[in-house]
């Protein structure tokens, strides 16, 4: 279906500014995501808009061609609208030429196999939309399975954390779960391989991040970006790793973090240096 | 000197609030940073602002006891005021109790001695103040020298960067300059060791970031989040690295990745790997 909506009114243009907000995300089931080059990631990772509203005075491109053409033959709507009402839509001065809603993703844990990735992220109650897409970029950039987001942490289907991701959010698992389920979902999986969860720690305990003993399927957990990870989550963890600080400072930021000992732990799986290096809860 | 205010119009409510803008912080030479912790970490590190602003409904705090001693001590303002008016010089519904107002430190490259510390972080045009400051932040914790900002990038005084960068503003170097100056400013330094250069990189000649060469003093250049390095800036670097990219994207956050090659680099110099290497400006 192809329709032009030109009134600020309209009851279309009302559903999507709605989805600005988080309640509205969750009521309505469907998020945005904004411009081209993510709407053709989305494309290609299998993930088409069930709405695809375009401006009335974008450029003509072959890759918004295709992605018309693919909306079209899935069955979904496309809306022509003035600039000033897709910017109205997405709040910005400038907006994108085009603009996508989508269904929200399923993001039960127990949909996914930790066997099916050598590495996963995981954050606690990280609450910077930006920082939570960031995980996602880097998570597909070091073959992560997914991003398993546990507590009360932001919502990966907000505008920040979708353009953040640039794209990840469609190729990379999505997972929100409380502590207890995912440790539970962490230690039932079958097979050979044990689950290691790894944290970066202050603790005397911990190991020096480089040269640690990775081994898959490896969890790289970061906490909030103010308080860090509670002791208890640190606590169970399988591995607990040291990253030097040679300032003043005392942590990194969340998603730095966890992009470092990602590709560490990457470098030591694809080595080869390390298959299964059973865990050691103790240490 | 030492004083209450309780109008919303009054002169110096006004100047604050106009240094949220780019155009005033530059005019007035003056930035803000918010919050206790941020003002004590630049505390400590040597610079006390010339304004201090305190809520009149603040919890006392023997941290924030001191900052006010070391303010008056070296014949700084301290003001109380309304939460409501802070929330208006800031913008924040839930401001902090405490803002800062310090003078803008001297970004002149020259200054700066390239031989002072192994590493240095190098962003070209970098748009996200938020990215800025996380760039700072990693560098006091790599131990590098400073921030370098080339060609048009996001103000690192912007109440965004000063936030993202948890203190690391007032304990890094930064410096503004273009390409051209740069790049004097790197060849001339006297002694025995070469400057080199280090980017990321897509280019057949590039080699595994991993185990790479890197050499101090070490420059990780990043470029623009959307546009990457341009070509010319990534061909008169030293060393080109890649940095596996096992998913569907063909970059990482500029943040994270510089991030990445700075951890690695640092690495390789605290081993004693490499103490220098010269650079090799064909390969």
């Amino acid at each position: 279906m192809r329709r032009s909506i030109t009134g600020f009114s309209n009851p279309t243009v009302k559903a999507l500014r709605a989805l600005r907000d988080k309640k509205h995300r969750r009521q309505q089931g469907r998020f945005l995501a904004e411009g081209l080059r993510l709407l053709t990631d989305a494309r290609e990772a299998g993930h088409l808009p069930e709405l695809l509203v375009m401006a009335s005075n974008r450029e003509p491109h072959p890759l918004l061609a295709a992605l018309e053409q693919a909306v079209e033959q899935a069955g979904g709507e496309i809306v022509e609208t003035p600039p000033e009402i897709l910017a109205k839509i997405t709040a910005k001065d400038n907006p994108q030429a085009v603009i996508g809603m989508f269904a929200e993703f399923d993001t039960a844990l127990g949909r996914l196999d930790p066997m099916s990735a050598p590495i996963w992220l995981v954050a606690q109650a990280l609450r910077d939309p930006g920082n939570l897409g960031t995980m996602l970029r880097t998570g597909d950039a070091v073959g992560a399975g997914g991003l398993i987001l546990i507590d009360d942490c932001a919502d990966p289907f907000s505008a920040e954390a979708v353009r953040a991701s640039m794209g990840a959010l469609f190729t990379q698992s999505i997972a929100q779960a409380g502590w207890d389920e995912f440790r539970g979902w962490l230690r039932a999986a079958p097979g050979p391989a044990k689950s290691q969860l790894v944290a970066a720690s202050l603790a005397a305990d911990a190991r020096p991040y480089r040269g640690a003993s990775y081994a898959a399927p490896c969890f790289i957990l970061v906490g909030n970006e103010s308080r860090g990870l509670p002791p208890k989550f640190e606590a169970v963890c399988d591995l607990r790793v040291t990253l030097p600080m040679r300032g003043r400072a005392d942590s990194l930021n969340a998603a730095v973090a966890a992009a470092v000992l990602a590709y560490e732990a990457a470098a030591t799986l694809a080595l080869g240096a390390v298959e299964h290096h059973p865990s050691d809860p103790g240490a």
